[in-house]
């Protein structure tokens, strides 16, 4: 299934918006001089190193759905990346996941020092929030309000952060196939789930539209963190980009430390096509959205 | 001054305040069962761990000259103690100032560890902007919308973040007056700053009256700072509840290496009483802020 001529249409897409995000988030994170370069400089180091920009994607394809103009979901789709870049400095660091190399390349840490990455994450958490407030990412300060009470919710001490604090504590701890749901709901799945409500929210969906497409977002978060524990236990360094086989070592469980690779694999194939299910309300408007979660459950990196 | 019955009447006034928020914070930060209980535990010691309330009782001075309802600047200034608390616990860190004593009790990260008082101020950042969006904080989206923004801007790589990054590097830096003067407006000014410019945005203020509050801001968190830097040199420890004596330490240039205590002293009164002319325009009503820049230079910790 993987290529298919309609994934390939995906990933042209695909491609096309991780292009327009760079270069939207180029000009969003300008270089300064000055005192504070260095943490500019860090902040751009972190959020300009590429990367498939499937959060963006999402912002923009759900955007796309209630015709929101692309300059608004851009601007949604930079602050979400901003805020994921965030959580990823933070994570490589010493005291967290203390891991060197993040898409092939020295984390920021170890490409500056300890404190700026601090610092830069501090920042582009921060941005993310001044980006998604202005007035230029909405006209009407209701929606502008909103966005940033959902992107809070969804990153903060019962949407990301407190995932990365339950898989911390992990390691120590058994944890069933609930457990590692609802960790993995938190970690990974709280961000995906705004990306895709972003575009409702922009958009003014209808109740139900916007239940739509959270399930969508629930099924396809589940997805991409199955094919990522898959990947840890299959991928190569070298495919990644970055430290594989860490699951495994730290004796954390994971979906395929508790399913198996066979059931694991299952199981992300079912969640994808259920997710699409739920996209049925949107006819063929919802067409990228539709392919996303095969091309997500086919990804080698 | 210090001890003049006007001040007195601050001083009450302000404890009034420090008991109203402890008691928000406490209300907002609710202990909760699960996983992360662990994160939300460290975010409570931190946030609930008593000081002064400065930039909560100039939300609510703020307000008060606009008649803004208490609950809506109550609701803001816990936002901007999250604020405040996280930028203290990310700074204790071992990468960054290495503290291990804050307000006489052990930092964060030795009450919990490292990993955890990272997230815990991740947690507190991004929850700010949640207690701002909500509905509850104002019922006007674009006051919540304001207030976002202002926040976002005050407190990220222009504003104190970045003025964190410029202290890091300052002391392998030659510095003069100047070069102080700008870091401090951003470390500890911009905070102030906001904390002013709160009460005028929820009390729909003029551009006058708005320009008044911020100059009145400026020079109170200038006067502030010095007496920081005196209270380093002159303070113990003891009084303090953490380490005192580090600027010297580092070599690194502060207002009192730079000026001598005398000069200091006397700038420091300068400010406050050129804060003060700023608040004619709001007659009787700016009491409280007419008195605290004094409260704040004789402050003795």
């Amino acid at each position: 299934m993987s290529e298919t001529p309609d994934i390939a249409v995906l990933q042209a897409e695909m491609g096309k918006v991780a292009e327009a995000i760079d270069k939207a988030l180029e000009r969003i994170l300008p270089a300064v001089e000055g005192h504070e370069a260095r943490l500019l400089e860090a902040m751009r180091y972190a959020t300009l190193a590429g990367g498939k920009r499937l959060r963006p994607f999402l912002v923009l394809a759900s955007g796309a759905l209630f015709e929101v103009p692309t300059e608004r979901t851009t601007r949604v789709a930079c602050a979400l990346e901003c805020i994921h870049t965030y959580s990823l400095v933070h994570d490589d660091l010493p005291c967290m996941d203390d891991d060197d190399l993040r898409r092939g390349m020295p984390t920021t840490h170890r490409q500056f020092d300890e404190a700026t990455a601090v610092l830069a994450g501090d920042a582009l958490l921060t941005y993310a929030f001044e980006i998604v407030a202005d007035p230029r990412t909405h006209h009407d300060p209701l929606v502008r309000a909103e966005l940033v009470h959902a992107m809070a919710r969804e990153a903060g001490a019962h949407g990301m952060v407190g995932g990365q604090m339950i898989d911390l504590l992990a390691e120590n701890q058994e944890m069933d196939i609930g457990g590692v749901t609802r960790l993995q709901q938190m970690k990974t799945g709280a961000l995906i789930r705004f990306a895709v409500d972003a575009g409702a929210i922009m958009g003014r969906a209808t109740k139900e539209q916007r239940h739509a497409l959270q399930n969508y977002a629930h099924d396809l978060g589940l997805a991409f963190q199955i094919v990522d524990d898959l990947l840890d236990v299959e991928g190569s360094a070298e495919e990644m980009g970055k430290a594989v086989g860490k699951d495994e070592d730290s004796g954390k469980a994971t979906f395929v430390s508790l399913l198996g690779v066979d059931r694991a694999r299952t199981q992300a194939q079912m969640l994808a096509e259920q997710a699409c299910v739920h996209l049925e309300t949107f006819d063929d408007k919802a067409e990228l959205l539709r392919l996303l979660p095969h091309f997500v459950v086919n990804r080698r990196h």
